[in-house]
C-alpha cells in the first residue's frame, strides 16, 4: 500500500509544514518534505489535503474497550453501587464473542477520534487481539490479574507472551496488574518475578482514589506505589493508570523506576475520584500519557475531550491559567502515549516512523481563523474535525465512513444484542 | 416553509418517541405523533429521519460571538496579561464590519454545534443583529454598560430598544451592564431606572472572580450581588453570568429576585476562575442554563463540551457521582437556557412551540448501544453527532453544509483577514 498525500500542512517534531508532502509505503512514512519532488510512484491512492492538517495518531494508553456495552447505564450512581452492583456482575457474563463484538464498536469511536492504538486491560484477550487484527487497529494489551491460582496466572501470562505479542503486526503484549488492592502478595510477587524473567514492564491501576491509598497503607504500612516498587514489579519500568492521589513517596519510588504515568480526567471526574496533578508530574520529569479509560466511566473514547480537561483541570484547580500548555497537552495525546505503550515507532511524523496519522479538517468553523494551529486542536478542536485516520498505513476511517472489513451497522446491532441480553432489556 | 419529517425519535417533554413525526410551519412546530397522520400536504422537504433523534436547539445563554478572532490567540497566559494586554486593546480595534463578519464565523459555529440562539454582550450591536439576521439566526443581545457619559448611554439602551428588538423575528434586544466593576455608581443606577421604566431584566457578569468579589466589599461594603440588588438592578429580574464565587448574601438577593444564572464551566476553567456551584444554585431553585463564554476563553462554541463539564465539575469537586445528573444537564442547556433569556417559544419540542429543532446521529459509535439516549448525549454525545440544526423552521445546517446565505469560505478569508489585521500578524 503506498499513499501519497500532497498539499498538507504537516505538524512534524520541528515545526508546521505548509503545503507539503506525506508518503507511505508498507506501513511507514516514506517522505515528509516542504516541496514536492517529481517522482512519480505507482500510488494506491493520492490525496490532495487540501492545505488541511497532518497530525500523529492520538494514543489513548488506557482502556477497557469491551466495556462499551455498559455505556450511560449506570451513571449518576454512586461509585461502590457502580462498580459492584452494576459493572463487575456484568462483565462476568462477557463471552469472547461478546469482546470481539465490542471491541469492534470501541475501534469505530477510536478511528472516529483519531484515534490509532489503545492500550486495553482486560480479559478475553484473544477476542480482543482478534477484533484488532481483523480490523486493522493497534493494541498493546495486558490482562489485569487479580488474584487467583499463582500457577493457572502464570500460565495465562506466558499464553499472552506466545501468542499475543507481535500478532498481526498491530498487537504487543504486556504484563497487567489490576491493582494493589485486589491481588495477594504472593501474586504480586509472581507477577514481579515474571516481569523480571522476560524484563517486561507492568501497567497497573494505581493510586486512583484516596479509599485505595488508606487501605493499602493500613493493609501493608506503605503507600500503593511504594509497597509495589518494594517488590519489584516495576524493576523494568511500568505505567501508572489514573495516579490521582500520589504520596511524596510513590512519586519518588516511581520516578526511580522510570514509570509513565496515564492521565484519565474524564472518568477521573464524573466518577469524582480527584484530579491528578499532571502539571507536577510533568515538573518532575515523568512521562505523562492519555487514557480514556473504559466508556462505563466516561462515556466517550474522544482524545479531544480528554485533551481539554487534562489541561483545564490543572489551570482551574491550581488557580493558574498559564500551566500545562496546549503544545504539552498535544505531546501527552500522541508521542507521550506511545512512550508509555512501549511502542518506538510512533514518536511523529518523520521518515521511517510507522504511518499513523490523521487529517484535521481547518476547514470547519471551531478551526478558524487559523490563529495558533495546535492551540486550536487542544482548547477548539472536535472529532468533527478528524476526517482521516490512517493505521498502519491503511486509510481505516474517511469522512464518516469506516473501511474496517464490517459494516458499522452490523457491529451496533451486534452489540445492541449484546447489552440487552446482559443487561437484561 | 413547511418541513416533515418522520421515522424519528423525539424527544418531547414527556418522553421519547420512536417512529415518530414531527412537521413545522412558518417557523412554528404544527405537529408532533407518534402515529403518521393520512394527509398529504405540500411540503418543502420532506425527511426521513431514519430512527435517528430530534431535540430541542441548545441554547447558548451567554456569548460574545464576534471574539472569535482571538481564538488561540493568547492562551496560556495569565489573566491580566490576557485581558488587559491582549483582548482588551485588540477588541477596541474592531469596526462594526468585522463584528458582521465575525458573527457570523460563529454562527456556523453554533450552527455545527446545534446551537439555534445566543445571547451576546458586545458592542457595534447593529451589525451583530445584522449577521443573525441575514443568517436566520437568533440572538438576544445586549450591551454591556461600561461606565462613561450618561445621557449617551441613556440613548443608545433606547435606541437598542427601538431598533433591534424584534428585529427580523429573530432579535431580541435586552438590558446588560457588563459588572459592578468597570461601572460607577451613577451608571447603574441610571441604568436600573431604564430598566424599572421598561420593565426589562438587566444581564450582567457577576461574581466571576473572587478579586471581583473582594474589590467590591472593600468598595462598598457589600457583595456584588447584593450591591447591585440594593441599587434596584434587578427588579424586573435578571441573569447573572459566571456566578463562580456568591455569598450567601448573593444567592438571597438573586433567589428573591428570580434571577437566572449562566454557568459558563470551560472558560471558567481555562481561565482559572474556579467553579460555580451549580449544584447547591439548582437545589437553591435557581434557573441554571450554560453559556459558552467567547472564544478567547473557551475556545470552542460547543455546547456538547459545556454540557459534560457541568456536571462532571461538580461530580468531581463534590466528590459525588451522584449530582447534576444528565437529564437536568441537558435542561440547562436547552429549556433552562430558553428561560434565562426570556424566549417564550422554545420550550421543547410541543405543538406551538418555536421550530428550533436539532437531528442527532444515533448511528455513530459514540451513540452506540441506545442504553439511555439522553445520558449518552450529555456523556457521550459530541458536536459530530449534530446531522441538522433547523433555526425558526428553516434548515441552516445539514450534514456539514450552511445554509447562511454566504459560503463558509467567504466567512473564513473574511474573519482571517481580520484577525491579520487586528493582531498584526
Amino acid at each position: 500500500m503506498m499513499i501519497r498525500i500532497y498539499n498538507a500542512k504537516i505538524l512534524t517534531p520541528n515545526g508546521i509544514i505548509d503545503g507539503g508532502e506525506l508518503w507511505t509505503e508498507d506501513g511507514k512514512i516514506k517522505l515528509v518534505s516542504q516541496v514536492s519532488p517529481l517522482i512519480l510512484l505507482p500510488w494506491d491512492r493520492e490525496i490532495n489535503a487540501n492545505g488541511n492538517l497532518l497530525i500523529p495518531s492520538f494514543k489513548n494508553a488506557h482502556a477497557h474497550s469491551p466495556m462499551v456495552f455498559l455505556r450511560s447505564y449506570a451513571d449518576d450512581t454512586a461509585l461502590d453501587e457502580w462498580l459492584f452492583k452494576q459493572v463487575f456482575p456484568r462483565e462476568a457474563k462477557l463471552t469472547p464473542d461478546d469482546c470481539y463484538w465490542l471491541t469492534k464498536l470501541a475501534i469505530l469511536e477510536y478511528l472516529s477520534s483519531g484515534i490509532s492504538v489503545a492500550s486495553d486491560m482486560y480479559f478475553h484477550l484473544g477476542s480482543i487481539a482478534d477484533a484488532c487484527v481483523d480490523c486493522g487497529f493497534r493494541n498493546v494489551i495486558l490482562e489485569g490479574i487479580t488474584d487467583g491460582n499463582k500457577p493457572e496466572l502464570y500460565k495465562k501470562l506466558q499464553w499472552g507472551v506466545d501468542n499475543l505479542d507481535g500478532k498481526g503486526g498491530l498487537i504487543e503484549y504486556r504484563l497487567g496488574l489490576h491493582a494493589e488492592y485486589t491481588n495477594s502478595e504472593e501474586c504480586i510477587k509472581m507477577l514481579a518475578g515474571f516481569a523480571k524473567e522476560n524484563k517486561m514492564p507492568v501497567y497497573t491501576h494505581l493510586c486512583e482514589t484516596s479509599k485505595e491509598v488508606n487501605e493499602c497503607l493500613q493493609r501493608h504500612g506503605k503507600t500503593p506505589g511504594e509497597y509495589l516498587s518494594d517488590l519489584g514489579l516495576f524493576d523494568h519500568g511500568g505505567v501508572a493508570y489514573h495516579f490521582v492521589h500520589p504520596s511524596e513517596k510513590d512519586i519518588k519510588s516511581l520516578k526511580e523506576r522510570g514509570v509513565s504515568v496515564v492521565t484519565c480526567p474524564a472518568s477521573n471526574l464524573k466518577l469524582a475520584s480527584g484530579i491528578a496533578p499532571i502539571k507536577r508530574l510533568a515538573d518532575e520529569g515523568f512521562n505523562v500519557a492519555i487514557g480514556t479509560d473504559g466508556s462505563a466511566s466516561n462515556n466517550a473514547l474522544d482524545m479531544f475531550r480528554e485533551m481539554y480537561l487534562a489541561t483545564g483541570l490543572q489551570k482551574g484547580t491550581l488557580g493558574d491559567p498559564t500551566v500545562v500548555s496546549g503544545e504539552s497537552v498535544l505531546d501527552m495525546a500522541t508521542v507521550n502515549g506511545a512512550k508509555a505503550m512501549g511502542l518506538r515507532g510512533l514518536a511523529g511524523l518523520e521518515i521511517g516512523q510507522d504511518a499513523d496519522i490523521v487529517m484535521l479538517d481547518l476547514r470547519q468553523p471551531n478551526m478558524q481563523p487559523l490563529n495558533n494551529i495546535v492551540k486550536n486542536i487542544v482548547y477548539a478542536g472536535s472529532k468533527s474535525n478528524v476526517l482521516m485516520t490512517i493505521v498502519a498505513g491503511k486509510i481505516l476511517y474517511e469522512k464518516g465512513e469506516y473501511n474496517v472489513g464490517e459494516d458499522a451497522d452490523k457491529i451496533y446491532s451486534e452489540c445492541q444484542r449484546i447489552a440487552d441480553r446482559i443487561l437484561e432489556k
